[in-house]
């Protein structure tokens, strides 16, 4: 016996047909003798549609009144699930963000789970017979005002998580549209092969890096409650699951559960950036204030900087990566500060891509980056910049040499399928 | 300056632009210095796709879920009426069931409400410069399991009617797609016309008799807490109604209010009546719970019951009447239980109507059915059977006169338009 938490996104609940077969997958859980707590998103297509009735009925919403509106698609579905897994003779109910409660912050539109209370919730498994919650994901209740909250696009992952934890789960179940997390992108590298295990901070890498499989704040919880996450496939058929082998997917979880830890894990990129250069930028404290104020005030988001020691005692270049999306209006604000910040020229390039190596191995294994710029160098394949972290390092390259620099990394550090 | 309640169906929130046309009612009201709390139903069409849902989901849903489950499409109604509104720059919020709390029976599914705090409300007027109160119809919470409730089909204009109540309202608008309420159907009758007031126990019997307008519990509790309900039109241009001028419509009210009384005030019918005669059935005791207990059993709704005293002392006749759509029903059951009645044989029409007179003035005025009975027989309408109430009379004819029967009685108590 486990107590289980499953979590099922949008595409998986998209009609009844196949709010069926997740009342399937849930079923055989139960039947197997545990204690399952699901956690469902909205039906696909009707958070839009609700979303798309706020902005008509107005272009500035008050973000209250959007989570009322956008709250109830995670409510519809967990009822209709509720009601599906009864006809299909298992106990259970469904629970609204505001029924548990799910207390969360004020932050209407991306509110931050503070508290759930799990207690109600396990007194159930005892005294009904291990009756099913049905919790509406994405969704709680600011206390102070008992107004209904949501948490952000892709926050039912993070419901998920913090329903984990709050029930002491031994695993929470992410079914998804991908089998597991994978060493890169199969679609550049063939050879790309699941993972069984990432630690969270690899994943957490890989989540910011773009890897689409878990939102970044999910497996920032999962790592604070220590909850084991696991990401496997909703399309695998419920019947030919056995619920007593070892299910196929990637758990995510503490790096002292991976035995045999790995140098690197992962290889990740993104081919959608802009690098934008400040030449002979004054080297003098509060420069670096100067050029990132006005880009956050502009909400832009800064992803790499590299900065170098000064050459000549007096300026500086200094380099910052931000998405293709949002160079044009970069280069503007920085252009217009160009007074504040005191700089030469700027060099710009829209057309690079970033490269990333992770690997938790990285903090103890020394030369692996070196390796890296070896290969490169050897593939002709030139470094614009360069950052690090203890766990993960990243290039800065020309973005039609992507592929062949994911390839060349991934065989590099053995992660090609055997 | 009053307070007001205002209600809006399903038609009138049909999309953002007519969603838009309701906000400028509500403007209109507050700008004219009212306190305003707006009650909506879902918008058209979405609570069934819900209901369809469930049905798809389960034959036998829970009606907890059921109700989880369709109470959303209020929520979405009152999260975007309130976003219109603010757009327009009138200070609004929404409210769900469980937030004012309206707090119901547990009757799941057709729950009645049992108490509605309006001092929060009233409150928010006062503070908060009068706030328009943007109410979740339909729905409520059951207190003691804290889950989700609805009133049934219709029960927006009961939550319409309970939130007056609950704050002391001057006056509860119902929106709808007629302008109020005829003294007949002018489909049938070109001169009927629309009423400016009528008595509590007056619509009661219209309600009750299949008159469209105004669900029958909602009239009900409008007499228990006396709250004076408005009929009016929807299609009204919000720009075309000046709001210090008499609305028009129909007032339902006390009859108190009404300083000229009329003897009659309208005349209703139903053509899909289907009557059942069981012939020289024995007059003891016993005998009517033996015939309509296996009916009710069968959730079958009786209508008129005609029992004259027995001629013999011995045997008697008893006509009954049911929905057409009930008639096999109904019939297979009195046969089933012949035995237990105890009767000669079953005289059975389906085409028959029945045409009713509803006036509070007869409590009063002797002589106001054997009126009915000579222009009746003046026109050749054969009378099958006769039931009275205190404030109404009922005559059951052959359904090829329904037209004549009510125009002839329509112009005999001098309602025709002048």
């Amino acid at each position: 016996m486990a107590r289980l938490v499953m979590k099922f996104g949008g595409t998986s609940v998209a009609d009844i047909d196949r709010i069926r077969n997740v009342a399937r997958h849930v079923k055989r859980e139960v039947d197997a003798g545990h204690e399952v707590a699901v956690v469902v998103s909205a039906m696909s297509g009707t958070t839009n549609q609700l979303v798309a009735w706020c902005r008509e009925a107005s272009r500035l919403h008050d973000a209250r009144e959007y989570d009322a509106v956008v709250a109830t698609g995670e409510q519809v579905t967990a009822g209709l699930l509720a009601i599906v897994l009864q006809d299909m003779g298992v106990n259970a109910r469904s629970w609204q963000g505001w029924q548990l409660p799910v207390l969360t912050s004020s932050a209407h539109g991306g509110a931050r789970i503070l508290d759930i209370n799990g207690a109600e919730l396990i007194k159930r498994f005892k005294e009904r017979d291990r009756e099913v919650a049905v919790i509406a994901g994405f969704q709680g209740v600011y206390k102070e005002t008992n107004r209904l909250t949501t948490l952000g696009r892709g926050g039912s992952d993070t419901s998920a998580v913090a329903v984990a934890a709050a029930i002491g789960a031994q695993r929470c179940d992410i079914y998804t549209d991908v089998d597991g997390v994978y060493t890169t992108d199969p679609r550049v590298v063939p050879q790309a092969r699941r993972l069984d295990k990432i630690a969270y901070e690899e994943m957490l890498e890989l989540a910011s890096l773009g890897a689409k499989v878990m939102q970044v704040r999910s497996v920032e919880l999962g790592m604070v409650h220590n909850v084991r996450i696991f990401v496997r496939s909703s399309f695998e058929k419920p019947e030919d699951i056995d619920p007593h082998a070892e299910p196929s997917g990637t758990l995510i979880c503490d790096e002292g559960e991976i035995v045999e830890q790995q140098v690197v894990t992962g290889i990740a990129f993104s081919k959608d950036e802009a690098q934008i250069s400040i030449r002979r930028v004054s080297d003098k404290p509060g420069v670096a204030a100067a050029i990132f104020g006005p880009l956050a005030d502009s909400n832009i988001n800064v992803d790499m900087i590299v900065q170098n020691v000064s050459a000549d005692g007096s300026t500086t270049d200094l380099t910052f990566t931000v998405p293709s999306a949002d160079y044009e209006r970069a280069r503007i604000t920085i252009e217009k500060a160009k007074a504040s910040i005191g700089y030469e020229r700027l060099d710009t390039a829209t057309d690079v891509a970033k490269v990333s190596v992770i690997g938790i191995g990285m903090r103890s294994h020394a030369g692996v980056a070196a390796q890296a710029f070896g290969a490169l160098a050897k593939n002709k394949i030139n470094i614009r910049a360069i950052t690090t972290s203890e766990i993960k390092f990243s290039v800065l390259i020309d973005a039609v040499q992507t592929d062949l620099a994911v390839r060349t990394l991934h065989s590099l550090y053995g992660l090609d399928k055997t």
